[in-house]
């Protein structure tokens, strides 16, 4: 993509309503804008961040075998006065008439629903287990939208539902999923931290949320500190079983008298929650009746989880744990291009061109810094909006045939001829190193 | 996909609702399911239909330059107050209130979202021109919903909007329009007839619809019989010039009085309409402060143009343009699966999984008929789901070597070798080949 063919929307200073790092720098980069309170379009630039996010959290959903599917963003009050929640849900639910008076709502999740696409196809233990999930705008009516995406009214949120004959199976499901969960969090790059959680709204005897550490997280979290070093050591820990031995619980699972740990022993961290999932046994399908016929030809309750991934907020999660003050610093996992190409001052800009179309040939998404703009504002612009790789073509190109590759990162820089160059970005930002299919290269280019 | 591992959700008889063929085949092979009257959850089968047409109407998008953003489904009253339309849409339109009493709505289209984010970000005619889309459900409180997804309440729609500075670029950026439109239609497979249209709610100068012809339509369109050759000779007919001189109108439009056609020379078909696309000038920039800073340093109002496709009633318009009694005949740029692979009897399973993972080594979408079902029930359930292409495999391979190869579409069978079949399905149904990234080859297996 070109800039001066872009919908660029970037803003010189901070918008007064951004509170925290991510909501400001999604403004300021243009991803997002607000449309009234708690409601946001996604522009061009965001778009993609969240469109990477899905594409990840839809590969490792389809890896466990779910099924990707679809509700409608809008429910009958029917179904939920049938699983008795319509009552409970109280005015976060948004409540709608249509115009021959029947009683609709915008889901807030989708329990509901997929319990009754389960309970009309599949009637045998020989159909399960069965997990259907679908990634789709959801809206809670928030008291008190905030920080950007981060608490937004309207979100897009991957729900899944499982459905299983026993509770065993069930709960192999849910730590299927668990497992499921930290491989996505580890290839968007964020270190996300299970722990124990109350049921709420959705209900069940199981619950773990999944939390990415950072200042300004909503929740508190409390943890035994050994869960740190297991975490950052080698080998990913991904197993619900690696999780199972240590203390960790949000605030309101914690009790301070009831906990084994103390002192340096125990961590008290902010947490975002970006996951939650649930294991509720037949608590939807019960009162909808979602029943199958078991081997000795009985009529059980299917035994049901829920799993959800906030996509929406991840995105500023993603910011809240990858910016400086320069602006973002995106993962190569989700970044909306993987490589800025700069061209600095007069004559380089047939290198430039030639840059782009051999990066987008190969597959690589690049952005083309063509506006008419200072070495300066370019730079600032390219660190704002975070690409991972800048490639900086200046006056060393004219006089030693050499340019810089900026790592947004570290702030490394690396001089190197132009195929080195793109050997050097191949190995890091081809499309198949970038979905995992391929280890990145280390082929390093010589230092100019 | 295999069938056992597969959220199936096949009806054997026609459902009661059902009064037209999309929507029997779309209800009995398990690609919908009503929630609540005119309102839809997408099974798998049919979500990855949902899909394929949305990647097609992106990439032809993308290709004139438009770029993809995303509005949110609610928006707020005061905008659609700003630019005189919300008393104007009438009860079609779905108004909410939202717990501190603010007027929202289930957009129907987006001309004011798209309208302020342009006025937001753009300001000078060096910025221009620009187009931005997205694909996004939209809410039509239809008094009467029918016909499953071809009228339904909560549709999938592509809207794209158009920002110029002169009317001449506005009505160039319009033909472009037009062309992206007969390209996206032709590489779904459909005849598109573009039509004069009246402008109804959105307004404007200029305005075509694109119909589907079937019988089932719900429009009656009424065109010069010259067209029919044009559109079904050698080369494709895009551009909106190779239109202009045939006489095309929708009933609003149509005055028998003053149509210069008659008797064998006038064609009257019922049609599907898929697409509409309008010029509008400033009829929202005006009311809606979109203005730009002209070459000469005046403020002009933005000039405008709105392009809707009808997503998820495109399934419904490519299912009555392709079936039989037996079911759906997908083209092979938007099936759900490209071939599916039966075994039919013991002692194929090996070459039936054989053939299913090679097929899927080399990215083709297969889909394993691996139930324990009679040959007769997979015959007519892979004819229902519409798969372009069968692998059978009965008695001939182990008696001979040979297996079938079926093509949905003209029932032809074809015997071959399992090494001429899987060359044979590439050069249909590789990634590449259905794409459009490469043609389709012409080395035919010799038959058995």
């Amino acid at each position: 993509m070109r800039a001066s063919a872009s919908f660029l929307a970037l803003l010189r200073d901070n918008p007064q309503e951004s509170h925290i790092a991510s909501h400001q720098w999604m403004l300021r980069s243009g991803m997002i804008q607000q449309i009234t309170s708690g409601i946001y379009a996604w522009l061009p630039l965001g778009l993609r961040v969240l469109n990477n996010i899905s594409e990840i959290v839809r590969q490792e959903q389809n890896r466990i075998g779910a099924q990707e599917a679809l509700a409608p963003t809008l429910q009958p009050a029917s179904l939920w006065k049938q699983s008795g929640r319509y009552a409970d849900y109280g005015k976060e639910m948004l409540r709608i008439v249509d115009r021959h008076d029947h009683d609709l709502l915008y889901g807030p999740t989708a329990e509901e629903v997929f319990t009754l696409l389960f309970r009309t196809h599949i009637h045998s233990y020989k159909q399960l287990p069965q997990c259907l999930y679908n990634i789709q705008w959801k809206f809670r009516d928030e008291i008190r939208p905030r920080f950007g995406v981060m608490r937004g009214r309207e979100f897009l949120m991957k729900d899944a539902y499982s459905f299983d004959l026993t509770a065993d199976g069930a709960k192999a499901t849910y730590a299927q999923m668990f497992q499921s969960y930290m491989r996505i969090f580890h290839r968007l790059g964020l270190t996300a931290i299970p722990v124990r959680a109350s049921t709420g709204p959705i209900g069940g005897d199981l619950s773990h949320e999944f939390h990415i550490v950072a200042d300004t997280g909503e929740s508190e979290i409390f943890y035994d500190a050994a869960l740190d070093s297991p975490m950052s050591g080698g080998g990913i820990r991904e197993r619900m079983s690696d999780f199972n031995g240590f203390y960790a619980c949000a605030d309101d699972q914690h009790k301070p008298e009831a906990c084994p740990l103390s002192g340096e022993q125990l961590r008290t961290k902010r947490g975002i929650e970006v996951g939650h999932i649930f294991y509720f046994g037949t608590k939807y399908s019960e009162p909808l009746d979602a029943f199958v016929m078991d081997q000795k030809g009985n009529r059980v309750p299917v035994e049901m989880g829920s799993y959800g991934v906030g996509v929406s907020r991840l995105v500023g999660a993603l910011i809240e744990a990858n910016h400086d003050e320069k602006g973002i610093k995106w993962p190569i996992s989700v970044a909306p291009f993987a490589v800025a190409i700069a061209g600095l001052s007069k004559g380089t800009e047939d290198m430039a061109e030639t840059l782009y179309q051999s990066l987008l040939n190969q597959g690589v998404t690049a952005f083309m810094m063509d506006l008419d703009q200072s070495a300066g504002k370019k730079f600032a612009d390219m660190d704002m909006m975070g690409f991972p790789y800048h490639i900086l073509i200046g006056s060393k190109w004219l006089s030693q045939g050499l340019l810089d590759i900026k790592i947004r990162a570290t702030g490394e820089i690396i001089s190197c001829t132009p195929t080195d160059a793109l050997s050097w970005m191949m190995d890091r930002c081809a499309p198949e190193v970038i979905s995992g299919k391929k280890r990145p290269g280390s082929s390093e280019p010589l230092a100019g």
